[in-house]
């Protein structure tokens, strides 16, 4: 079977490590040939995986497709879908997830909670909506790592706002960040991860590392699987989907957005649960039955990002130390250049004690520094 | 840092699978280029592994060198060796082991307990060893997977024994097989895996599947890791290393052989070893720490084999029920084409139940078949 992958970055390279456990010819297309998934496929095309052409005669040939970014061409994904091509997700739930507007007029349509909205054009319908402050500015298209996305507390504020088609979402009082890994096969059968949780420094309002499962009452913990499962039914099609969901201080819980892909919020899976997030997308390609989706043990993922100030070849201080923890398990995903805020690896934790994988996460975090 | 694989078989695509979790450029020769591995590294080069110059040309601009087979041109290892590049493990630990006869001398130089042995020229001279049988006739050389061997338990086997260069092995009173894992750094810090215990059919005498942590008693237990210790201590050399032993009807433990390199008995240290074999002899190339050798939990290894009578295209009878089986991990090797007794893959179940993993590898067993 050939299976093809439009995107060579990190995602990519997990989901290849993965494909290897199974008998697969793969195909990955991807503008930059040093990108960390280049050379563990079979066929690397160099392309604009933006480009309705590239898509289009990368595709034609596969027997299927997957994404590891949105910011592909779906028209080439339509195109090849009509002429047989299995594409997970489907091109119509990726051109719903990929425009911000669309992707919450999904919710709503669907009865979904996920906080209100209103479209704007520029930043003067944006200041007429000040009685919606404080809420959050998106970008319909095109945003990524959280560019595209601007705070409004209140009209000071309206100036960091886009000049562009966006949408406006009230801000919820988040007591929780959530992420719900969700995996349907062709047959509708569906998965469900149990939740991750996403811990922010208090101060920096930063993503400092996530837990898994998430420490929730059994009630909201059925809630977000709940909903979850109804985000990916409703988008009909099969793939893997990491729901990202707020907890509210009243323990309500909204959806914030999703990824119609394998995602940052599951690679603890690769060694904490029976069957990774990539085990299963492959699982679902190939036509086998759907993995287990149980935790072996509790875990800890932190990121390691390219640090403030340092553009350049990357080294890995502190690794060493990192490496020499008992029960670590490091990921560099080969990226040459380090910049401010670039994902360049992580580092999954397990072990059953929840307090020793935050005392953990807090000294990897401390010790390990990608500077040049 | 650049390394090279000799040899592209599964070993070495299991390698690959975890060179992806480190910054490093890989290379592999093998003269097959659709081999398990080929498409995994950054640079596949074609090529004989047991010719000189090939070798030496492959190895001449890499930073280290490490082997997936012993049958390789060890002459072209030296010469690289005195030109700076880094093998492990060691060429003259590769020379000692690759013969079998040079193999038995040095378990009886450094007094490490193996059975005795004669060296044999003919089959006239395994005749007049009569008093030795019931003994094990081994090829010095080229022997694999059990090829170049043939057991001989009176004087009507004589016929079966090899009219060359050989090594006739005293037979053990064999209660247990077991194998041990051991690494080893530049610094000669070493790091020792808990043993597994392979099982035997009984009635067919063949593998049937493998246990680990073995369950013997606690004083055999350190005996065998103290043992597996000194033979890579005495060898010199750092690298990654399996010591298959024999524990007889009295408690004795023998070395029966050592592997120079990630070996089958260690495949599930993928999922069930905090630090897997491969991650440790990456590691020790990488000159990063050594890993935890902890099992996370106790697992077992049914061998995925090609069928008897069965030659062609690979398909797997029973593949979906053993994917459905909640605590199993499917890895195939991507080999298009299957024979009888071929390695086409692996399962590793993992499970705190011993009995559980028992009737899982014999289930296993029993629904998986390799055949066209």
């Amino acid at each position: 079977m050939k299976v093809g992958i439009l995107g060579g970055g990190q995602l990519g390279r997990m989901l290849l490590q993965a494909s290897a456990n199974y008998v697969v010819e793969t195909f990955v297309m991807e503008n930059d040939e040093n990108c960390p998934a280049a050379h563990l496929c079979h066929h690397f095309i160099k392309g604009n995986i933006k480009d309705f052409d590239a898509v289009y005669n990368f595709g034609k040939n596969l027997d299927a497709l997957t994404i590891e970014i949105e910011s592909v061409n779906v028209e080439a994904l339509e195109k090849l879908e009509s002429e047989g091509v299995k594409i997970y997700p489907r091109p119509s739930a990726i051109n719903i997830i990929k425009n911000k507007i669309k992707q919450k007029e999904f919710y709503k349509q669907h009865e979904i909670p996920s906080s209100d909205f209103v479209i704007t054009q520029n930043q003067n319908e944006l200041a007429d909506h000040h009685h919606f402050f404080p809420a959050v500015h998106k970008l319909a298209e095109g945003g990524y790592d959280g560019k595209g996305v601007q705070v409004i507390k209140d009209k000071s504020h309206v100036g960091k706002g886009f000049d562009e088609h966006s949408v406006l979402e009230k801000m919820v009082n988040i007591k929780k960040e959530i992420a719900v890994i969700v995996a349907m096969n062709d047959k509708g059968e569906t998965a469900v991860y149990p939740p991750a949780e996403m811990i922010f420094d208090p101060v920096l309002n930063l993503l400092d590392y996530q837990i898994s499962p998430s420490q929730i009452p059994e009630k909201i913990y059925w809630r977000t699987e709940a909903i979850a499962l109804k985000v990916v039914k409703e988008l009909q099609s099969p793939g893997l989907f990491a729901i990202e969901l707020f907890i509210d201080d009243e323990d309500a819980v909204w959806v914030n957005e999703t990824a119609p892909r394998v995602h940052n919020s599951g690679h603890h899976t690769i060694e904490a649960n029976y069957c990774s997030q990539y085990d299963m997308l492959w699982r679902i390609m190939l036509q086998y039955p759907l993995g287990n989706t149980n935790a072996i043990l509790p875990s800890a993922i932190v990121n390691i990002i390219g640090e403030d100030g340092y553009n350049g070849n990357a080294t890995y201080q502190g690794l060493n130390d990192v490496l020499k923890m008992e029960n670590v398990f490091v990921h560099l995903y080969g990226k040459k250049q380090t910049k401010p805020g670039r994902k360049m690896g992580h580092v999954t934790i397990i072990d059953k004690d929840h307090n020793y994988l935050v005392r953990s996460a807090h000294a990897i975090k401390k010790l390990l520094k990608v500077i040049v």
